[in-house]
């Protein structure tokens, strides 16, 4: 038996420990060779491809894997054209998995890598093929279906919510009016901002507002909740998704004069909400401001990592093979919550239409009703995601890394 | 003997560790009160005083206090008038030391507050005065005249070189061209910036260009070199200084159309660089480009601390107390390298007029020729200050800090 395996879409802190459990699970299975593909599918097109059973060496090397951050065999945002449109790109990914042998192909990603898998798995089965395809659940997001939620969450809210204690404190410091604006990432979803209600604890006041994307933004109403906010409290902290929309429906940085770009799946790259609300609330407020994005450090903050994190997406790559030795197909890995208090979670394996391209948000119900804050339900549910820390390797005083020159 | 201590400036990581060092000296030679002045200088003519003895009243609290980024008194940018121009917060200031008969007066900061200890020194010399003024070093711009480093230096670069090189493993996924910007803190000088360099070993590449404000910088110059660099390279990171400036000495950023600020030190308000110098190579060069702000998580990032900056920062504030006891006053304390391998280092005390109002910037000579690197002396100077960790306490998933509501 021969595997392959590859990653998709934006990296995260734990991305390489789902890597890791793949290839384990897949050589204790009795794989020959373990293959990855370099940038996804993209690279498999172009039959960039690694023996990783030639890299992973020793054990060593596998537990330094899982504690590296962002994708350890490259990634691309590829969209497969629809089959029925050309078969071209899909006679050429079969023909290459039938040169190497591969008989279970699995795809690290978020909804969008799991139309990868929808596709290949159905053109599969409509030639024939016995090739299993599933899909491993991977994104900061935390936006997908079905699943209680996504590897590569727990250590990006552990790092907002970390860094939002920090901001906090810093912020206060001058005892004076000052507004932070602090930029999360988070499209259509809030997931991630949303976590920064965790900083909230005995030795912290929190941040004071949290904006969603889930509910409509008004730029007048903020201001105006600021500065309502400014009167009881100098220093404000305010978790802003970079997602947040207009009640018509455009997003918030698009009142900015910043250049707009698309992706390749078409989404607007979104940046500069937090500079644009910043420089609001200076134009209208007494107040000193400061725009802050996380930007890429918080999907990609292997320093700070949740252990618990780390072992679900460990353990999701170790069940998808599992699940392809079990003759399934077209199928994501789901993890499953079974209690909260204690927290207990299980891997479940769904069929793959059930997740890609859909997105999960936020349920209404877990939002206050000033749009402001999480309720309870929420914290009861994303505090079990962050316990726990996996420290890097130390080496020289920084954290080490897996070569990832092939 | 009684004594107050006072922290002034911009955060930073280990600022605590030096007041836990002033207080558990203070209360070890026999000070019966160790008052802290909220919000430095500024609060204290405002007779804002906490009693710290109330506040660690345990060993563990002042373990905790070791272990919290951001000035735990709160801090100030406040510059007190020449005594000649008008003594009023003189007379204000030594009539409060009177009363709480305080015989020591420390204070924790960079090379603005160096000049309040100079000025209150002079002050209490000149009306005979017995009261002890002595400075501690604190600044991650490490830019203190005579000590070898200061204290807040080592973390902030330790976070800098970590940071940078999670930033470089996200920034090369997708094998496209890419350019990412980082602008690191630092007005004048550029040792933060330069710590980028650190990023660079056997698991990394490190960061592609270095540009600091010790040399001159023009945009033209700067497109050039990233247009060459992207020929060999796809993902080119760059580590840039906020203080970078033109050959007719302008900072970049005032090129970019934002507003600008003055603080009341009349610096002005640098923010901006990456974005501004990321769009001008989207415009001339066709790749794709991000600016990255470390903004202030790159100084009160507690969770990712130096062991060794956050022990010499506890020794600092030591050595100043026994500089009072010794009967000094108007003098700072030094770090002083003994030897780079072992890395040494031991206290030292200097008259405050060798460090006030100075700024020490980076020897030329450990820059390279095209201006785009750090030399070997450099990277021997600073790899022993980000040496080992201490982390946090972490508390359900997250750093505990101690609680700052007095």
């Amino acid at each position: 038996m021969n595997v392959i395996v590859g990653q998709s879409g934006g990296p995260t802190a734990v991305i390489n420990a789902s890597l890791a459990g793949v290839y384990q699970a897949a050589v204790k299975s009795g794989a020959e060779k373990v293959y990855g593909m370099q940038n996804g599918i993209a690279g498999l097109l172009e039959e960039k491809l690694v023996c990783l059973n030639d890299i992973f060496t020793d054990d060593l090397k596998i537990e330094l894997l899982k504690r590296t951050p962002s994708s350890f065999l490259g990634s691309c945002r590829y969209k497969l054209k629809k089959a029925e449109d050309s078969n071209v790109e899909y006679e050429k990914v079969f023909a290459l998995l039938k040169k190497y042998q591969i008989d279970c192909f699995f795809y690290i990603g978020g909804n969008d890598s799991m139309d990868t898998i929808l596709k290949l798995s159905e053109y599969g089965k409509k030639i024939g093929s016995s090739i299993r395809f599933i899909g491993v659940p991977k994104t900061i997001d935390n936006d997908l279906m079905i699943t209680d939620h996504t590897p590569g969450y727990g250590s990006a809210a552990k790092f907002v919510a970390t860094v939002m204690k920090e901001i906090i404190r810093d912020a206060m410091v001058y005892g004076t009016n000052y507004v932070t604006i602090v930029e999360i990432m988070g499209r259509n979803a809030g997931w991630l901002t949303a976590a920064s209600a965790l900083a909230r604890g005995t030795d912290c006041e929190g941040v004071d507002m949290i904006c969603l994307p889930e509910v409509p933004f008004t730029v007048e109403g903020f201001i105006r909740k600021v500065e309502d906010m400014q009167k009881k409290k100098k220093s404000i902290v305010i978790a802003v998704s970079e997602g947040v929309k207009l009640p018509d429906g455009r997003y918030v940085c698009e009142l900015s004069n910043t250049v707009q770009d698309l992706d390749s799946f078409g989404h607007k790259k979104l940046t500069g909400t937090a500079h644009f609300l910043s420089n609001e609330v200076a134009k209208f407020l007494n107040t000193k401001t400061r725009a802050i994005e996380l930007s890429t450090l918080q999907r990609c903050s292997g320093h700070l990592t949740s252990r618990t994190d780390i072992t679900e997406a460990y353990q999701v790559g170790g069940a998808a093979v599992l699940a392809a030795i079990n003759g399934r197909s077209g199928v994501a890995i789901t993890l499953d919550r079974i209690s909260d208090k204690p927290y207990q979670c299980k891997t479940g394996v769904v069929e793959i239409e059930k997740i890609a391209n859909y997105e999960k948000k936020i349920p209404l119900e877990w939002i206050n009703d000033t749009h402001t804050d999480m309720l309870q339900p929420f914290l009861d549910y994303v505090r079990p995601l962050i316990q726990a820390e996996l420290p890097p390797f130390y080496v020289d005083g920084l954290p080490y890394h897996i070569s990832n020159k092939f």
